[in-house]
C-alpha cells in the first residue's frame, strides 16, 4: 500500500529547503546525477534492454541524452538569466510615486512526473520533467513506469546517491511504483501537488487532466500524448528526389519500431507519376525493414488492433503489410476518403504511416485543416516547391509546435530553441514545451518584489547584478 | 438571440488576416485605440459615472491608466524582444549532424474576455485582456459587463473607429452584452475559441474553469478572482508609528469603497500596547471616511450579507462598523479564534478589514499557512523588524503573486516587472499575470522552425535580425 499521503507531505517539507538552495547549489547537484547515471551505464542499459527490447545502441545513446539534458540545466542555472528579471526603479518624483517593482521566476511546489514506456532514460525518472524540474527548485515525485519499472528503481538508486553526495534534503526526488491508475489518481488529486508532467497516450493524459478537475484548487498538468506528424512532400521534389525521399521516411518511419511520439504516421501530397513511384520506392523500403519487438505487450497489441482497425476503414488500400506481428505497414487513401472518415486522423502508435493522395492543392489544404493539434509538421520541398507553397507552410506552422523543412520529424534536438508541445491533442497546453531550457517555464511562477530593500531581494534582483544576468532594467536589456 | 456560433466564426476567420500584420501594424492600432478613447473622454467618464458610480476623478485616472497600457503594448511591439527569440543554428559536421532550430513566440487564435465590474475602463472592454490579447495578434471577443453595458458600448464604439482607422480586419475585435451565464458558457465552450481572460467573483471564474473542463479541447483559462491580501504589521514599526499606519490603512482599506481585488482585508500582528492604539486609531481613521455607492445593487447586498455572516463568526469584535449601508468596518479576532474557523478566510468584497491579533510569532506564522493563495502579501516593518523577521517575509512570497514592504497593495503598477497574479484562489493559474507586460504572455504558445531557409523564417528569426531584437543566438543573448 502506498502512502500518497506521507509521500506528498514529506515533498512539501524538503520543498521549503531545496527551493532555498542556490542555482549554484542545483546545478552540481543535477551534474551530479548524470555523473552517478554515468557510472552506472553498464548496468542501467543492461536492464533497460532486458526490459524494454530496445537496442543497446539506441539505449547508450538515450542515456547519453539524459545526461546531456542534465547539464544543460545546470549550465541554465549557472548562466542564470532564465529566471526573467524585470526591474523597474521607484520615480518619487511622479505622481502618485512610482514604487520600486522587481520581478523573477520562483518555482511553485511539488511536481509529479509520470515516466513514459518508450523512453526508460530521457522522458523518465530522470529525463526532462525532472530535470526542469529540480532545476526550477521545485521538488520531484515520480511514477515510474511499470515496463521499465527496474530500470526506474536503478535511476532513482542513481539520483539518491546524488542527494546524499550534493547534501540536498532527502526527499527531494522520490520514487513510487505500482498501480498506475489509483496512485496516479492519489498523487494528481493531494492538496501538496503543484503540478504534472506526463508523456504517454491520450487515455492517460486524459485521465490526469479529469483528476486535476477534480481538485478545489487548479494546478497545471502539463501532458504530452498524440500526434500524428503530417509530412506534406511537393510535387518538385517528389520528380527530383522520389528514391532518396523513400529511403529517409522508411527509415524515419521505422525508428525504433515507430515508437516515437514524433513519427511520421500521415504522408500528404498530390498525386502525380512521382508520387506512385515514391510510394512503391516507400513500400519497398518498409518491407526490407528488419521488425524488432515493440517496448512490451501493451503497445504490442495495441499496435495490432489499432492497425487492423486502420485497414478496415472505408477507402484505405495497403502498399505494404506483413502477417507477421509486430510489422511495419504503409497504406495509402484519397484526401475525399481521408476527409469523410474521422478515424483517419487517429494515431496508430508504431512503424505505420498513411499516404493521403489528393487531386490538388486546395483538397492538401482541406486535409491539412482537418487534422488536429501537432508536435511537428513537415514540407519537403525543393526551393521552387517552397515558394509556391507559402500558404501550405503556414498552415503546418498553425498546426504545430515544431515546423520542420526537408528533414524527418524524429529527433528531437535538446536545445534552448527546440519546442516538443503543440496544440491539442500533441499536449495540453501548447504554451510549453517537455524538451529543451523552456521546459523549466511549466514549473515556475513570476513574482513581483515591491519596495524591496536591496538586501532583502534574491540576488537576481539585487542592484549590483551579483550574479551578471541579463536583466530588463528600466525597459532596456541589461547584464550589467 | 446572440448567435455564439457566427461570432466565433468571424474571429477564427479574422484571425488567419489579423495574426499576419507586422508588430508596427499593430502598435499603430493599439496606440490609435487610445486617440479614440482620449477623443471620447468626456462622454466615456460620464457614461461610466453614471452606470458605476465611481467618482470623475478615479474614472479620468482610470480611462488614463487604460490608455497608457495601450501605449505600453504598442512600445512591446515595437521594441518586439518580447517574442523571445531563441536561436540555435545547424552543426553539420556532429555525429548525428545538428539540425538549424529557431524559436519565437507567436498568437494562439481567438480569445474571450469578460469585463470586469470595478474596472469599467482598466479591466473591461478595451482593458489589459483585451489589449495584451491584440499585441499577441490575437482576435478577441469581448463579453461586456451588464452593470456598465453603455460604457461598454461605447468603448467598443472606439475600438471600431480604430479598426477601421488602421484597416484591420473588422472583427478583429467583437462586443457581446447580455444574460452572462449562458453566453458566457457557450463563448468558453465553443470550439475557436483557444483562451479566456476573466477578472470578477470565486463564482464567476469557477464556473468558467468548468464550463472550459467540459471541452473535448482544453483552452487556458485565466481568472483573476479572489484575495483578502494579508498585511503583517511588525511590532517596532507599531510601537514608531501607529497613527502614520492607521491613516494609511484607512485609505487603503476604503479606497474606491473597498472595491478593489488588492483591497486589504487581513491585518496581521502580535498583541501589543501599540497595536491597541493603531487599531483604536484605525478605526477612527475608517468612521470618519464618507460612504460612497457602490458599483451595483448586487455589490451592495453581497458586501451587506458578507459582512453580516462574517460578523456572526464565533470569536469577532467589531471595532467599526456604522449601522447605514454601505458602511467602511473594522473587526477583530485572536489568532486561536481566526484558525479555528475557516471562514475567516474568505473575502468579503468591499472596505472591510479583519485585524488577526497573535500572541506571538509562532501564532502569526500559523495564521499566515493558512490562508489560501493570495495576489498580493504585504509586510510593514522597520530595518529592525524585517531583519527579525525573514521567515514572515519569505511566507508571505510564498503565498502571493505579489509582495510589498512597506506600502499599501491597492494601486497596481502598469509595467514589465508587475505581477497580478498568484497562487489559487487568486488566480486560476499562478503562472501568469493580468498586468503589465507579462500579460502577453497568456495568449501566446511557441513555435520552433526547423531547417528553414532563412528568407521563409518570420523577420524576428532571419540571420539579419531586421527588427533588431534581443535573441538567444547560440545560447548567447544579442541584439545584433
Amino acid at each position: 500500500m502506498i502512502q500518497v499521503n506521507d509521500i506528498m507531505q514529506r515533498s512539501q517539507a524538503a520543498f521549503t529547503q531545496y527551493h532555498q538552495t542556490s542555482p549554484e547549489q542545483r546545478a552540481r547537484f543535477l551534474e551530479n546525477i548524470g555523473e552517478q547515471l554515468e557510472a552506472g551505464r553498464e548496468e542501467l542499459t543492461a536492464k533497460a534492454h532486458a526490459e524494454t527490447h530496445l537496442p543497446m545502441p539506441r539505449l547508450n545513446g538515450e542515456l547519453s541524452r539524459t545526461i546531456n539534458q542534465l547539464k544543460m540545466f545546470a549550465r541554465l542555472l549557472q548562466e542564470g538569466s532564465w529566471v526573467d528579471a524585470a526591474i523597474d526603479t521607484a520615480d518619487a518624483g511622479r505622481t502618485p510615486p512610482k514604487p520600486d517593482t522587481r520581478r523573477m521566476l520562483m518555482p511553485v511546489g511539488p511536481v509529479v512526473v509520470f515516466g513514459a514506456s518508450n523512453f526508460p532514460f530521457a522522458f523518465s525518472t530522470a529525463g526532462g520533467d525532472t530535470a526542469s524540474a529540480l532545476a526550477s527548485g521545485s521538488t520531484v515525485v515520480v511514477k515510474g513506469h511499470s515496463a521499465h519499472a527496474g530500470t526506474s528503481s536503478l535511476v532513482f538508486a542513481a539520483i539518491q546517491a546524488a542527494i546524499a553526495h550534493s547534501g540536498m534534503p532527502a526527499h527531494t526526488v522520490q520514487h513510487v511504483l505500482g498501480a498506475g491508475n489509483t496512485v496516479g489518481r492519489e498523487l494528481v488529486m493531494h492538496p501538496h501537488t503543484t503540478g504534472v508532467g506526463f508523456t504517454g497516450s491520450l487515455n492517460g493524459g486524459t485521465a490526469l487532466v479529469h483528476y486535476a478537475a477534480e481538485r478545489e484548487r487548479p494546478i497545471p498538468v502539463f501532458a504530452e500524448m498524440s500526434s500524428i506528424n503530417p509530412v506534406v512532400l511537393l510535387p518538385d521534389t517528389l520528380r527530383q528526389n522520389a528514391f532518396a525521399l523513400a529511403k529517409t521516411y522508411a527509415a524515419s518511419i521505422t525508428l525504433g519500431m515507430g515508437q516515437f511520439c514524433t513519427n511520421p504516421g500521415l504522408l500528404v501530397a498530390v498525386e502525380s507519376e512521382a508520387l506512385e513511384v515514391f510510394l512503391q520506392q516507400l513500400g519497398e523500403e518498409i518491407s526490407a525493414v528488419q521488425p524488432q519487438e515493440m517496448l512490451h505487450e501493451g503497445i504490442l497489441s495495441n499496435y495490432s488492433e489499432g492497425l487492423h482497425t486502420m485497414l478496415q476503414q472505408q477507402g484505405i488500400r495497403h502498399i505494404f503489410k506483413s502477417d507477421v506481428m509486430p510489422s511495419p505497414a504503409l497504406a495509402r487513401v484519397s484526401a475525399a476518403g481521408f476527409l469523410s472518415t474521422p478515424h483517419f486522423r487517429e494515431e496508430v502508435f508504431g512503424p505505420f504511416s498513411l499516404a493521403v493522395v489528393c487531386r490538388d492543392k486546395t483538397e492538401m489544404k482541406q486535409v491539412l485543416e482537418s487534422v488536429k493539434g501537432q508536435l511537428t509538421a513537415t514540407i519537403m520541398g525543393t526551393d521552387a516547391d517552397l515558394a509556391a507553397h507559402r500558404d501550405i507552410i503556414a498552415l503546418q506552422t498553425s498546426l504545430a509546435g515544431r515546423v520542420i523543412i526537408n528533414d524527418v520529424p524524429t529527433g528531437v534536438e535538446v536545445c534552448s530553441s527546440m519546442v516538443h508541445g503543440g496544440p491539442y491533442p500533441a499536449t495540453t497546453d501548447a504554451r510549453f514545451t517537455s524538451v529543451g531550457t523552456g521546459a523549466i517555464r511549466r514549473w515556475v511562477r513570476p513574482v513581483c518584489f515591491q519596495g524591496f530593500p536591496d538586501a532583502l531581494l534574491p540576488p537576481e534582483l539585487q542592484n549590483a547584478n551579483p550574479r551578471k544576468i541579463w536583466r530588463l532594467w528600466n525597459n532596456e536589456w541589461k547584464n550589467t
